[in-house]
């Protein structure tokens, strides 16, 4: 794993890093120590240093005292697109234009994505040197597609954020996920059925899970949850 | 409204009183003071000072700085059982013998204490002083029975917390409810089936409103819920 660059902003240490090809960025209090570490994963789309990732990075750090990593998915940020990733985004630009719903494309482009990213994740908390945690995970649609698979295949990972997500393909992964979850819905989610949603949060064989229905759309996930999920890691992941 | 007793523990006044048949008590942080109120509703069977009532009320008092009241639902507590809540008492025994569902029953014994208790509830308000709010409510199983058809009547209450109810007979008096809700839902409830839960959920007019559901009974809320709704009053009855 080589560091690239390092940044500090207001108490906030960000590190970029690279292994091999999968690029990420690590946060954590100014000072370092040993402290929990919380994965993000982060929506299709998107990548390692999105907005929202960001804010959220430093909120876990800042109030929590947490460190927290991301890294970008295939095709994702720093990484170039492959032909897959070109023939997902031609997919959806067609089925978009033709008014058809991209739910079930986006599903399988998202598994196979995940079947990338578990071992690489897996990878990057071998060479983090994190030998047994306190790790949460939280990601939520494109992040749930590769978390829910990644904390039912990692023992390191003992609580994790998930939502925007459906029962197939990732209802076999959830039933061996055992560890506290928060699970996030959206009442009027477009791509993602309700009742296919609520299947997989049925789905974890988890003792302690926690449902968080919301009205609106796929994005549109109330501020008021970014709270939950930090009270949610800080009760599960004391050192 | 007279005020029959008063105690002090740990820096919370609780005050005992009675207006006209109904009994409640008052509990505020000694001293005095303008803050929000929030009511408790009792569930069924329980009473005003059952234990994780009062229990809820003094984190309410110390954490929040909330002014809290429960009254006694008719029937219970300190209030004489009448002809009918003999009869729904004898009704449910002979069901429970018999190994037949409940559920039915509670509810319409539910629905004929909440015709009687939301007029209570409106003269307690006025008689406490209450201008116009902020009030908040909480109050599952029966309690949401009552408060329902409450907050929809009632519009200095600006904000509730509900739940372990169904969607027949509240279906009606939840689409008149436009305050913020969090909505507490058990997924194994052994009275109420889920799908009437998620129907009752989704039948609320408000803008703001969301689920939270958690495995396990009836009875069985976990823990953390009450800190939730901590933050969820602190939220919205802000002064």
């Amino acid at each position: 794993m080589h560091f690239i660059a390092e940044t500090t902003s207001n108490g906030v240490s960000e590190r970029l890093f690279a292994l091999d090809d999968v690029h990420g960025v690590l946060w954590s209090p100014d000072g370092g120590g040993d402290r929990p570490l919380v994965l993000l994963g982060h929506g299709g789309g998107q990548h390692k240093r999105a907005e929202g990732l960001v804010a959220r990075a430093r909120r876990y750090v800042v109030d929590c005292g947490f460190a927290v990593a991301a890294i970008d998915a295939p095709g994702h940020g720093d990484r170039p697109k492959g032909e897959r990733d070109e023939r997902f985004a031609a997919g959806m630009k067609e089925r978009i234009a033709a008014g058809k719903p991209v739910g079930p494309h986006v599903a399988r482009y998202n598994e196979e994505l995940a079947e990338r990213v578990v071992p690489e994740w897996r990878a990057v908390l071998d060479a983090l040197g994190v030998a047994d945690g306190p790790v949460g995970y939280w990601g939520v649609s494109l992040g749930s597609a590769i978390g829910v698979p990644l904390v039912a295949a990692e023992p390191r990972i003992t609580a994790a954020v998930f939502g925007l997500a459906g029962h197939e393909p990732l209802a076999d992964a959830a039933a061996r996920v055992t560890v506290p979850v928060e699970f996030l819905l959206q009442w009027d989610d477009e791509l993602v059925p309700r009742a296919s949603a609520l299947a997989l949060f049925d789905a974890f064989a988890s003792r302690e899970k926690t449902l968080h229905a919301n009205p609106g759309r796929h994005a549109a996930v109330p501020a008021f949850e970014v709270e939950s999920s930090q009270r949610f890691f800080s009760r599960h992941l004391a050192v």
